[in-house]
């Protein structure tokens, strides 16, 4: 057996492999098992309990995932490494387990390791498709992102020249003005800890905090809005359309055919008016000719 | 009499009597009253003033509820046992009845009586359609509500190894965490309680908390969305769909009954016609025959 | 001229100056008169400068309303003694009156003036519209609203009972316990106020607060669903509906025409080829005859 | 060349030079760098090392934006000083701009220099468009927002005469009563800064927080309503209801046509049977004739 022959039988072993319901299943309680460990590990009793074998079968079942990633990579082949980002759920899990691997490594990273638990979703249909839909939905509105920041941006300079001087907790830098106004559109302490505060020092502040307010909540507002409408169009409104389109054209073609027939039957009783007249002539001939 | 001709004969008249209009209205009376007491003796001056009759009250009447399950479960009869979830409202009364023998033995879970009060909802049928409306639309948003706890579980696992040491109170331990991050996705103390706070002893603390807060909003977002446009489906789509199915399927049918008509004509023309043909072949024969 | 008469004419007349444009805009402009005095009375220096003349006016303004209350009301006549409820907005205005004239007795009250403000909205038709849609849309969800109090009574007795004894200021009674759960609904304080206080004294409280608030908001949330589809409901999906209806019965009633034609083209067609089959007999008759 | 052709010829070129590609994306960069100029300046490290070169920067860019502004409005000609608002988002730019110029003399309104950045939106299409929607929705619910005032107006009068001696920093003068109020509605600090206090001063405060809280949350409720239908509407039923009408026109105008052809038919076929009828009025002549 040649060396590409074997290879190829590899392969194809492995492409069944990881299709199997089985393979399939194991991975996903392993998954469960890998992210359920960090979560223990947050009990001290437990970790002074278990502790060295929570961390032995953390080992073992990352090598499992090394080796699942090794043989998923090896079934879709040289695809994966030309266009890296063919199948993104396969890169987002190839990231995690990367991530957990160097987590694991580095004390100060270790409780990235339950990033893990967020492998179920790319592991169970339903999970996958609700979160590529939201991600789907995103493109959508991306101009109504652009200007959310642009007066966002606008309005963290401003309040840091105005109200920095005098309030460097809340708008010292940059940074800090945009985490205030963040607060003051998620109406979080609104009132007590920014707006009356900044008001006893400068008493216009609330020609600046009210039309911030209104203009960030009416424009999220209209964002909300922009998500439901699209979803509505995708679910309804389309698959509505085109059943009616569909419609429509039937109704047309089938009255296009009764008229084609109307047409033939106009064109029959015409050759048959021909003929009667036809035959009045010759009966006329023939009584000119008999009289 | 026989016995089981006697037991059927009961059967009968309880399921008569449970389905009276006057014995309804009497259980829904007595269910309110029983719902209103643990309410009165909320007050300390009325439970010094009625407090032994308000319990005779409850007593009496809590056996009357008793009696009158019992007449329902016959009137069922043995459906009852052999499928105990077949009628999910009585289940549930008998649930509410059955804490409220329990409840009104032991001193510290009294309180509990007052269940009696949605009893009301399962008695009174516009309520009892919201109810059921309410809990069969949890099924379809299942998976957004598995995504929202993975996230939610991942969150608290991290921010317990890593702000639990410093903040024993609000990352603690992973309850303590799932709380805190419950405050951060309803917007309660955001910044003053929990963000301003890490982010004082981790500066960096934001990079976590702002993805975690608009990832949690623009899933729940979804999750509100997915809700609407079920509601719309349920409501009006689908039927809207169906009546128009209808309209285009009857439109379908009274188009074919035109073309058969149309095609019987055009049959009857090309009939008439060929008589006009035989005609004129014999016309031609008797002017050979004559000529 | 008889007394019938003369009152037929007064009640003609004032029906006519109450449907004027010019009489209907000065009220408008009174009625922001009335209204802008208890505002501009918050002030206290202008109420040294011009309190006086302020009452002055006002009192003049009350006459003048009282004067056009009564003239309105002998305009529609007797119908408003028989069905005081029949024009429902005049008895609001009626109300209000009524209201400033005893608030401008009772010092306590003066601040009750100020719902004059109100009647602008039953002046301006587009206002009307909207406060009657807002109203017209509470019936259709009276169950929510129900279930919801149910809800609410259920939890202010439980939590008076549990804790009450240990946070008198938060649960010490219903009406506080009811304050307290608002405030858990709307999340504000939801755990700085009442969950953490409450779960340091009882630690098994979010056993209670979590499955709370998660209904309600859910509960709340189907609220919020049922008059967005309602709102769809009388704006589209019945003008939708009725509009292709028409179209629709149009359609049918179209090709019940174009049957109706077929069929008697097609009895022509039978009355032809009947001739045309006599015309044969006679000739095979006259064949016959001649043969 | 004469002076006007001189003058046309100008014009034209500046035309052809404002709306070519590589100008428009001149000022877009020029735009974002004088946008971000503002956002450094924050830092003080920043201004320390560059102040005076940024200085400069902003300067130049200034006059460039001048000059491009010359350019457009002699692009667009006399229409400009004819009908001012004609182009709204040049008026726009200039006002900006403008600000920009008073600002770089004033010290105390450097702030608003940073305005720049909302210049970024009137110059791409796609976020030009989401402003334009956004401002084009508010007329249809001024009626909605215009109850809501009055009802804000009315309250914060009546907090003002009511709370305002006992609570002189959240009702004494009309403006504080207003925040007060606005507080209460977002639901910031609803009970521990506002309803609690009041409360404990009058215990009946309740009853009027509760209905104001629940009216206006209501009312807001359908504003919101009102966008989403209105947005609806826009987007699907409209164009929806315009391609079913075209669908319902066109076969309707299908079936007249099919009518007419069986009318035109009908009377070929009447015309057919008459002269059937003829001929056989002739042959009974003849047979007479012949008889």
């Amino acid at each position: 057996m040649s060396s590409t022959a074997f290879w190829h039988q590899v392969v194809d072993k492995s492409r069944e492999l990881t299709l199997s319901r089985g393979f399939q299943n194991g991975i996903l309680i392993l998954i469960c098992i890998s992210a359920a460990i960090p979560g223990i590990e947050t009990s001290k009793t437990a970790v002074e309990a278990f502790g060295p074998w929570l961390h032995i079968v953390d080992r073992i079942i990352l090598v499992i995932f090394v080796f699942e990633l090794v043989i998923r990579i090896t079934a879709i082949g040289k695809i994966f490494f030309r266009q890296p980002g063919a199948d993104s759920w396969l890169m987002f899990d190839l990231s995690i387990v990367v991530i957990a691997l160097i987590a694991n490594e580095l004390l100060m990273l270790r409780a990235l390791r339950v990033l893990q638990a967020l492998r179920i979703a790319s592991r169970i249909t339903p999970l996958r498709n609700v979160v590529s839909a939201l991600l789907s939905s995103i493109p959508g509105f991306s101009s109504v992102l652009v200007i959310l920041l642009l007066v966002f941006y606008v309005s963290g300079v401003m309040t840091t020249h105005l109200f920095g001087p005098t309030f460097p907790d809340l708008f010292g830098d940059l940074g800090k003005s945009l985490i205030s106004l963040f607060q003051v559109i998620i109406f979080d302490g609104w009132s007590a800890e920014v707006v009356r505060p900044v008001m006893h020092a400068h008493p216009w502040a609330w020609a600046f905090f009210l039309p911030f307010t209104l203009i960030t909540a009416f424009t999220l507002l209209n964002f909300f809005v922009a998500i439901v409408v699209n979803a509505m169009q995708h679910n309804y409104f389309e698959a509505d359309a085109q059943q009616e389109a569909r419609e429509f054209k039937a109704a047309r073609d089938e009255r296009a055919a009764l008229m084609r027939e109307i047409r033939t039957l106009r064109s029959d009783m015409n050759a048959l008016t021909e003929r009667a007249r036809e035959q009045e002539r010759r009966e006329q001939d023939r009584d000119k000719g008999s009289g």
